[in-house]
């Protein structure tokens, strides 16, 4: 049996989950999940199903020509279909902060993580002893305002060379080129450490200290060329009081930022997003 | 357009949702929401599905009865269709703790539950001025171990007169009977002071305390004749330290059973509860 | 015995603890409860002490003498000493939504509040009855901007007449002057409808939606002249999801607003609070 | 200047926090925290202070001993005198679960812990290679019913060679030996995947999967004798529903156990726990 994961978006109209899961039905298919969502504001359709099949009777590449032909083209869907043996590849980006990074390389080691590492980035040396540790493949690639161009073709030559699926930015201290932002349209995320949209930009944690906020965060997006503004995948609070000082913010805050970026990637990787209008649809 | 919603269960089967959704669109209905879930282990699938259509052009009787003959008998399903427009109708049991019985009362006062409260029934007379407060009708029914056999009669007597559809115990403080629990299978809500099943029966809140545990509960059920062990809707927690005294946690706990219940009672009256196996299905 | 809360800031010395505490030793006095904050970047002492000593053998009026000049004096102290049998009197201002003020009420009645509620004003007729009904004075106050310095006077007459402690916007729709906010400085409690400092001013659930957030938020706050940007006592989140519209968005809301609203003022009545700096000190 | 954190704890009596702050203020220290609990029910007083002092004008062992005599000795205390400088050491039990090993190496390796790590045993080979990417010393002891005795020796000579403070067991597989236990009493701490005392003993997923709860929890806890009774550090919770599998618990319950077992040991090393009562008492 073969498995896949189909993903479509379009404007909502009569008959479209009969139609599909006709079609799954028609090809002996069995459905084992299915979500749908409804922007009613904006009449746009949603769907994610999970189903699995024969891989005998039915090849894959045939299932998507069928698709295309006789419901993508039809209902104008945007549309995506994922074999979930195949693992998607990620690329991380560093700069000298390590606690994602442990935490992202730790759940890979741990074999949590449905998607393989085949590159690690970084702006600084400072940290290749860690992706030695871990054995996976460190490129220095230096990246400052001077020699921005330079970096972002170092940048990208490396990611076709992986066959980078996506990349998550652990707290990567430098800014995204925009080629590299259309290249990676909804496939970089990046850790902000505050409740967006609440402190954007640098120093969130010292922002929120000055404020007296009663609870601080972490939000997960997709990087647009608008600083901390892209769609939001995913967020977490923890409270704090008045007896936390800075440093327990920062140090609170590290907590936040690795578990709400581990449950980013893994939305990601399991392609539970769509991106739509700046905002995610995140299937359970 | 007269809205319904639709909850299905029976043995999982290949093309359910297909032959749903083709019925849907057979009489030009709108899908609003769609969910479904299997139950692998069991193998029993699961839908809650909201449509709309056209109350000119369909009738529901006769999409009932068509519905009947042409899905649910040759798919052996376990089925229910509510219009959204009717309203359910609850029955309150309470003792002589009020917390619970305010945030109801004041929650559907101020228009927030998709329900109708016609009868409140009581062991106790202390609370008749709060129903009076909110002039709702208040039935003294007096209850205990001597006088089970009449007390029982008159409970459900009463709930026959109001067509109660179901029964929330907002901290009612007597056993129901097995004769109601088989008139009102799962519907009737429990609110159960402690995150279950840890500290079932009497006194959770002071056993919780003797254990340091550092963080209490509460948890809503379905009644079953197994005391505190029937299908959960709901539950929710609070932390504690050791600062708090058994007071502390009992003012913190009405906190958490307000909440619990009133989530709980909510799920229910929109038809987004499903029990299967002493579980339930929650659908959001 | 008599039991009193003392509250105390100042610059941070050393020996402050030990003469307070020796002075209570000296009346042979017994600690119930000591919390002690000190600001380290700003050098202040906060503490907060909670005892009970002999009211036949000490009266509270030479206590508090002999504490402002032995202790107070010499440290430059900021304090207050307050017994604990005294309620504070709290006046609720609000105006067409209810939640929040059947929640208030339906604890007040229930006996959760350490506090006396002689006095309610609003700017619209709408909610007298609720008021009516838990038997609680109502006063309408029309205001508008035409007719603020009025409508000020009225509210200030009333508040002094009733010896009002602190106010309670209970998402009261009008702006609190500037002369109000004088008067009763540090003691008038707002609820804001999102997890400041995101989404302060107007309609803040949709500017939420229309974000993409996955989490939202209510604040409880002190009033002062810059809007929700006072010093913040509680807030709370929530998770939400693509699923929600705007209106389920404003649901959940409700539950936060009421909650944060309830431990705030809780919070305020047993002088819990200390402002400085914009921010608050909150013990536990 | 020299950081201390005295930890007490005795009958309640009077005067017990101003002889101790009078006496930090004898020695020109300054308190830099305290707080201070009473168990009401048992009359128990318990305190936590940091301090700081000239190492110049003064001795620790003298402090220690003029500590012992005027004052630990009269109030009859128990206490510990720690200097801040001295990082406690640890030792981890582990099996063949990885996920909180990785966690805790990878704070450790990314300075978030206040502590060090000379020793690891496992009753298997397996991780011995994550030990040696992080350069810890990993000892196999074999330990099954047979070879108790020995293997409990090995471990005591292992843990005494190494002068180990605490043991960490990080899903540890086998039961911990009552003259281990003795030797490190409130000095071994155990991470158990499910809310205590809900599920304790095996497969505490399974039981909450077929119980239908809709939250799992994690709990760390010093080691007794008693299984999974000892008394709580620290507990969290994730909310599940009925669309997880106990795959899906499994999962999720990683994150809960890594994150609560990481809390208790940051708490442990801070020196932030008394125990009493098989209970404990958690500074913040």
């Amino acid at each position: 049996m073969q498995r896949i994961t189909i993903l479509i978006h379009c404007e909502d109209q009569k008959s479209i989950i009969a139609t599909v899961t006709n079609y799954i039905a028609a090809i002996n298919g069995n459905i084992i999940y299915l979500d749908q969502h409804v922007d009613a504001d904006e009449n746009v359709f949603f769907m994610r199903l999970e189903c699995e099949f024969s891989a005998k009777d039915w090849n894959l590449e045939s299932i998507k020509s069928h698709f295309e032909t006789h419901l993508a083209n039809p209902f104008n869907m945007n549309w995506e279909i994922y074999p979930q043996e195949q693992k998607p590849k990620m690329a991380l980006f560093i700069s000298k902060y390590d606690h994602c990074l442990y935490d992202i390389l730790g759940r890979y080691s741990a074999g949590e993580l449905n998607l393989e590492i085949p590159l690690i980035i970084s702006n600084h040396e400072d940290l290749r002893s860690v992706a030695d540790r871990f054995e996976i493949p460190f490129e220095y690639v230096p990246f400052t305002k001077e020699i921005k161009a330079q970096g972002e073709q170092q940048q990208l030559d490396l990611l076709a060379k992986h066959q980078i699926d996506f990349v998550v930015l652990a707290r990567y201290m430098q800014i995204i080129t925009p080629q590299l932002i259309a290249a990676y349209k909804n496939n970089i995320i990046n850790i902000h450490h505050s409740f967006l949209p609440a402190f954007p930009g640098a120093k969130p944690y010292h922002s929120a200290f000055k404020r007296g906020v009663k609870i601080i965060g972490a939000t997960s997006h997709y990087v647009t060329e608008e600083l901390d503004e892209g769609p939001i995948i995913e967020q977490d609070i923890t409270r704090v009081s008045h007896s936390h000082s800075i440093e327990d913010f920062i140090m609170k805050g590290r907590d936040l930022e690795r578990m709400v970026l581990a449950r980013a990637i893994q939305l990601h990787a399991e392609r539970k997003t769509i991106v739509y209008n700046n905002k995610t649809v995140v299937f359970s």
